[in-house]
């Protein structure tokens, strides 16, 4: 690992109140991150990786992805989940897996919630779904598709949440 | 352009019975489409290519994106949006364009419509958002994000078509 903590970016240090987190545990490819980052800025949303990286957290794939929106992001670089739990609060983490048996549009999302998504090559952990299956969701794919892209996954993810919490004002 | 007809993959020539459609209007980058390949995949979508496309239509880097989903997309490049249209039928497109007035959760989408996306670097004509306003949406985001990445503009739309149609059984 070659970030710093001094390359995050959350000057404000208001992570608590962000409208919505993304937590990427353990990305590997840096042109996700980069669209990820994109997505973020554009749903509002604070941007969480979770150590270790597949990529250096200054390559340049990151930034061409996310273009001129990542100077726009907050983001922070931590070494566990627990400690983003323990930045925003318990009971935050909705956990994206293929193996939640709950469709993600029948969660109820919350201001102030986590999306949190696994490495492109596995997903996440699979007791991160056993161990709290009422936090878990999946998105519904045909079978021919195995997974969606994980950029893909995020936006489809942010983008419900927004949508419910839009809706109740 | 050197794609030719004999390459699309809709051999059974039953367009006009997809759950869904997706346009893509004149795209310049071969990534994206594999990208949005594999959400068509994922979602049981057929793909429109309209033309003049940016890169050649066996670029590698579309099958790279799309992964091995490629071979189970139902796609067809065409000339025209009119093509499409007379496939699939009229008044079934819906423009995704930031210059639309109406978000896309409260368009009421049916099954066998079509979501119809820009290039890349310049989105939509403006005729086709002003002749149909009523037909036109977008995908509200922050100020600081001018747009979303294609791909992800894409996913975003058919997964709130999908929960719509799934919804209504």
């Amino acid at each position: 690992m070659t970030d710093s903590p001094a390359t995050d970016r959350d000057a404000a240090g208001d992570a608590p109140h962000a409208r919505l987190h993304v937590v990427l545990y353990q990305p590997e490819i840096a042109a996700n991150v980069g669209a990820v980052g994109r997505t973020c800025v554009a749903a509002g949303a604070m941007l969480w990786l979770v150590r270790p990286l597949g990529f250096l957290i200054d390559d340049r794939r990151i930034k061409r992805a996310g273009l001129d929106y990542w100077e726009h992001l907050r983001w922070r670089a931590v070494d566990s989940l627990e400690e983003v739990a323990e930045a925003i609060g318990h009971d935050r983490f909705w956990a994206f897996s293929t193996r939640a048996a709950t469709p993600y549009t029948q969660a109820r999302y919350q201001p102030g919630d986590a999306l949190v998504y696994g490495p492109e090559s596995r997903g996440l952990p699979a007791r991160l779904v056993e161990d709290r299956p009422e936090r878990a969701v999946r998105i519904p794919i045909r079978g021919e598709a195995r997974s969606l892209n994980l950029s893909v996954s995020v936006a489809v993810g942010v983008f419900e949440a927004v949508r419910q919490l839009d809706a109740e004002g």
